[in-house]
Order: structure tokens, then C-alpha cells, then sequence
């Protein structure tokens, strides 16, 4: 319902937020946030179409946010992989329903509406700004094992 | 976000808790519900494999439900195709967030849940018995046009 494609794209983005003024190859985005590269290469191109990010290929090349974090809504990213349409008028075309929802349309179309208040309502500033113990929403550094030998590099 | 395949199962149901006492074949049902004959069939089996609704082939065979409507709820519905979970643990699996969510996915996870407690409490039988000035959910009757002529048929 929430779909995966959606879920890896919200972590591309607060990744992209975290790094806001570098440009952030698609292998490291893809390494930090735990994204297989291919799907995250297509996501990627997905969210430049959508303008929500700008790269740059070649070397140095990669991507960042096309503007600040605090001007970018989790609905922005949901939108531009799957948009949150409200129900207007009945799917089935029934003519004598006109703009009058019936129960099935109107739960739905209520459940969307939800969704796209709660999302609208949160930049992606206020995700990496959050506090809260479990802070990064990627790894940001990858672990590393520090072996301490018994000479003296000195 | 809400999928077409998920809409046209709660169109199939409602049409089905309809008639709670007959057999509706596919065709049938396909024209009520205005959704592609062969996407249908493939929506039927899923809900049949989901236990909902139960079938019978072959002449008068067709569809219905596989327990009363008031037992039967927009959520298991929802979940026979595609499947609201609470996320419970980091999904990227970072050790360090152990149980604790970051506030992505606590966000992710509350808009989850919300649906959730949405589709639950609405049963297949509230959806056909509101008062809603559009009450069928689907086209209960074929159109059909009375040319009255001028002679008399009796």
C-alpha cells in the first residue's frame, strides 16, 4: 500500500538532505541507504524528473537536492513515485452518482486525503532534525573494524 | 498508493455482498463492477485463495461470499492483496535503532496504521447499507431503455 519503491526513494531523499551540499554518487546512496544500485539508479532518475533532485554525471558527478530540505514534503517524494490522488468523482463513471461519492469512494477517497495531510505536513528537514535516539535514517559511515596491534606504528 | 487492484477487489466484494445468496458468475460481475474481465478473474482467484469468497465452475457457477458481509471488513480485503504492515523494526536493518524507529519510518509506520484502523472498522455490510444518496457501489441493473409505442399490446 505504501509501496517499496516509495519507501527506497524517501530514503534516497533524507539521505540527499543529509548531505546537502555535496554531490552524492549513486553507488555511496545506494551503500548508505541499503538500496539495490539498479532500482536505485531508476528511483533516481524518477525523482530528477519529478525535479526534486539534479545531478551530475562523470567523475565528482552524482546527486543532491534541487532545493533547501525544509522546502521539500514527504507528499513531494511520494508523488513523484506514486501520486496520492483524491477521489473527485465516481471511478466506475456512474452518471447518476455525479460529484456524490458512494460509501466504498468516500472511505477511500478519505483514507488518501489522510494520508496526503499527514505527508504534506513533513519536510524533509524536520525528518533529519527530528530528535530521536535512532537519529539516521542510512548509515552514514560505514562500520569500521579498528584492529589495534601490539607494535608501535610510531 | 491505494492500488487499482485493491480498488477493483472492494468493487468486486461490495458487488458480491450485493447478493449474498447467489452464485454471480465472473462476466456478471466484470459488467457490474466495470472492471477488465481477465484483470477480474485474476482478482477473484487471489480472494478466493484469501478465503473470502468462495466458487463453483462450470453452468451456474460463479461467485460469492465465503461468510456474511458484517464479518468481512475493508481491511481483509485490503490485506488479501496487498498487505498493510506495521513496520516494527528499522527496515534497513541498522543494529543501532534496535527496536526504536527513526522518524521516517515512525512516520511511515503511524500512516500505516492509521489505514488500518481505517479499514477495520468499516465492514463490506456498513459500506452497502449506508445512507448515501449514491448507494450502489456498482451498477446493480443494466440500463435499459422503454420505447413506448403507440399501439397498444394488449
Amino acid at each position: 500500500m505504501l509501496s517499496q519503491t516509495v519507501e527506497y526513494a524517501l530514503r534516497a531523499m533524507v539521505c540527499l538532505a543529509q548531505a546537502p551540499d555535496a554531490l552524492t554518487p549513486t553507488p555511496a546512496l545506494a551503500s548508505k541507504t541499503k538500496v539495490p544500485p539498479n532500482y536505485l539508479a531508476k528511483v533516481l532518475q524518477v525523482l530528477a524528473q519529478a525535479e526534486l533532485i539534479q545531478g551530475r554525471r562523470g567523475v565528482g558527478g552524482g546527486y543532491k537536492l534541487s532545493r533547501p530540505a525544509d522546502e521539500i514534503s514527504m507528499l513531494d517524494v511520494v508523488n513523484a513515485i506514486d501520486r496520492l490522488s483524491p477521489i473527485t468523482t465516481c471511478p466506475l463513471e456512474i452518471a447518476e452518482h455525479g460529484g456524490s461519492l458512494c460509501s466504498l469512494h468516500r472511505r477511500l477517497d478519505e483514507a488518501v486525503r489522510m494520508l496526503i495531510e499527514r505527508f504534506e505536513g513533513v519536510s524533509l528537514a524536520d525528518l533529519i532534525s527530528e530528535a530521536n535516539p535512532s537519529a539516521p535514517l542510512c548509515e552514514s559511515r560505514p562500520t569500521v573494524s579498528i584492529r589495534v596491534s601490539g607494535s608501535n606504528p610510531s
